[in-house]
């Protein structure tokens, strides 16, 4: 798959077929909204060396895909993600030499960068653990549906490290506050749900057996809406994260006249006259 | 009025007496705070054409006002604004070329670049809808009072249009955390009340009859502070967006050294050391 | 004291015997935990020219402590700090030329700047009063415990000053988002105890006789963890403040790369592999 996604670079393609192999890979009946599901949960599914750089190619594919529009994030057993597994990662990590440590940072950063590179939003449905680079791949979703249960702990210091990995002193701030991430970078102490909700880390909390039909149909509304323009929202928003206000302002009057001259926008126009709700195609 | 404003634009002159044409402009009896009021209740006070430029100049002319020192927003009807209205603006931008188009999304843009770079703190009163450019307005305020009753919705997306528009990318995840803020423009929901108050986008909540008097009493308290220390918070809290913590800290040690010869700072004192309430004049 | 700490800059020296001149500093058994208490409780704690020099000149020094490793810092008799003693400080401040203002100004920009710089997380332990200077020694540190009756307020306006001050206008926004820290800048008002747990200030409140306890129970607690790491998560959360996410990224994939060489990493895999809780020695 790798091979082929690096010869696919420039090109698009379908993704609704893609065959994962470290995860479950399932695209919806019209190949728009796709759900990974993390799938080793007798071990509260971890990240191996393996599921890390198949993430990260896929999401890099993506960015050239001919249907996905919105992506599901999960995991399977009431739980989403342990992070990197202690015997498949961390023992080896002890081991390495400086260059092979560089090598395994710049992949797992380099996940969350194509997280926030691809134009499809990414929604995670957070239910149990979610620990470590899990905590982090649900950091850099773009939306959260987490569980009453969801255990959030970007624990990197108890193992010994900084809380400093995969970006998390840059975006957890953003997202929950300045002085609530450094508590939960320097303890590693798990948020909890009712936390993550009220400090906005959660968009919504949902039962246990509904939160991944919940995450489907946030998607499945932004599927059905203005895709090229999502995409353009996520990349703004990426865009404009240490850019002075006045520049910002600058940059999003180029990119929403580019979306003025989508298709989309006239068709809601043109909805809107007729009194009908509109039917987006994603150009 | 326009072609005054640019006139004028080297020199300083009174506005209270300013003849608003596309909205209600009022200033108290000593010319220190404005009220502006979006006034076609029966469409929900919509911009136009016409009324974002005439607001773009009158704040850029702000900057050379004599007498006024606070501003206040609001809207007629038990509304706040209902954005860019969709027959005088949409159905325009549907038919336009490029270059036009960007002209609408800079003086779009322009417009809350002047609501930041003029030296007094503007307050939104914010009842009813709150939608679109006129959530994007409040948004551009330095302080917004809402009432229960509204509803802001940056729902731009709902025609087919990126959630980047006029800053909003920037402002919005600052202000009430990056995930919620992906919410609401990815999906262009309204954010009720409770939630604008709960997340940090409303400072307070007030009865619908009772939000323009405090927003007018909140202005009244800063109009009778240290002013010109006043646009000097403004132009701070804009200058820092993208700045790094030790530039900022430079930064503010000269414009607080500035402050500290003004004559409010000496006026300050002397009221603290002859157990006195100061009066401020603003220099 | 300040002559040492400079001949000493390139040194490393124990920090553990300090002797202070203008607050209290008392280091637990261990020499890694540091308690500095504002001590001149009869005036609530004020800041003097003499005290802001000996605290920037402390935390400029902690670069090259040999044992502490957390900084509590407290008040004496339930207040945290009044803020500049207006007798001591703003008198004098309003004979100054603007080169004696520049130099009172970066005088207590530099303690902000010292206090993000040295590697030791801060804990403030809020009780009362915490007032101007004050408030932002509350806000320059890492985290924060207050108690009910604490009372926070960046109230420079009320001496005629901008909210411009310390780096208040770049910090405040981030720890309690752009719109509230808005209001408290410019209004100088007070934030209740309750509000700072609400908006994120606080990150818990305890009863007044049990405050100073919980931060140092808290600042215990890092001091047993990865101290090394600790410090490199406070470096990267500086660093990071005004980076684009993917340079906050690659920063982190060198800053997590150089950690995964530490001791205390194999530490906890040693540990975590002999079912043992680790020994985290900082090195």
């Amino acid at each position: 798959m790798e091979q082929t996604v690096h010869t696919m670079a420039h090109h698009k393609r379908p993704y609704a077929g893609y065959q994962a192999k470290n995860f479950l890979w399932k695209a919806s009946g019209d190949g728009k909204v796709a759900t990974i599901t993390l799938n080793r949960p007798e071990r509260k599914n971890p990240l191996t060396f393996d599921s890390y750089a198949e993430l990260r190619d896929l999401f890099r594919g993506l960015v050239y895909a001919t249907d996905i529009k919105v992506v599901v994030i999960a995991g399977a057993g009431e739980n989403f993600c342990s992070g990197g597994d202690v015997h498949e990662i961390i023992g080896p990590l002890t081991q390495m030499t400086m260059p092979e440590l560089l090598d395994f940072t710049h992949m797992t950063g380099d996940l969350v960068k194509a997280m926030r590179a691809c134009p499809q939003p990414i929604v995670a449905a957070v239910d149990g653990i979610c620990a470590g680079a899990g905590a982090m791949v649900a950091l850099a979703s773009d939306m959260r549906i987490g569980t009453p249960a969801a255990r959030t702990a970007f624990l990197f210091t108890r193992v010994g490290l900084a809380g400093a990995d995969m970006g998390a002193c840059a975006l957890l701030p953003r997202m929950i506050g300045q002085g609530r991430a450094s508590e939960l970078l320097y303890t590693g102490r798990a948020m909890t749900a009712a936390e993550g909700l009220s400090w906005g880390f959660f968009n919504s909390l949902q039962a246990s057996d509904a939160v991944v039909g919940a995450a489907q149909a946030l998607a499945r509304q932004l599927a059905d809406g203005p895709t090229f323009a999502h995409g353009v929202t996520k990349k703004l928003l990426h865009q404009e994260w240490a850019m002075g206000v006045d520049e910002a302002i600058e940059a999003e009057a180029q990119a929403q006249a580019i979306c003025m001259q989508t298709r989309d926008f006239r068709r809601a126009y043109e909805a809107f006259v007729a009194r009908q709700k509109p039917v987006f195609e994603g150009d």
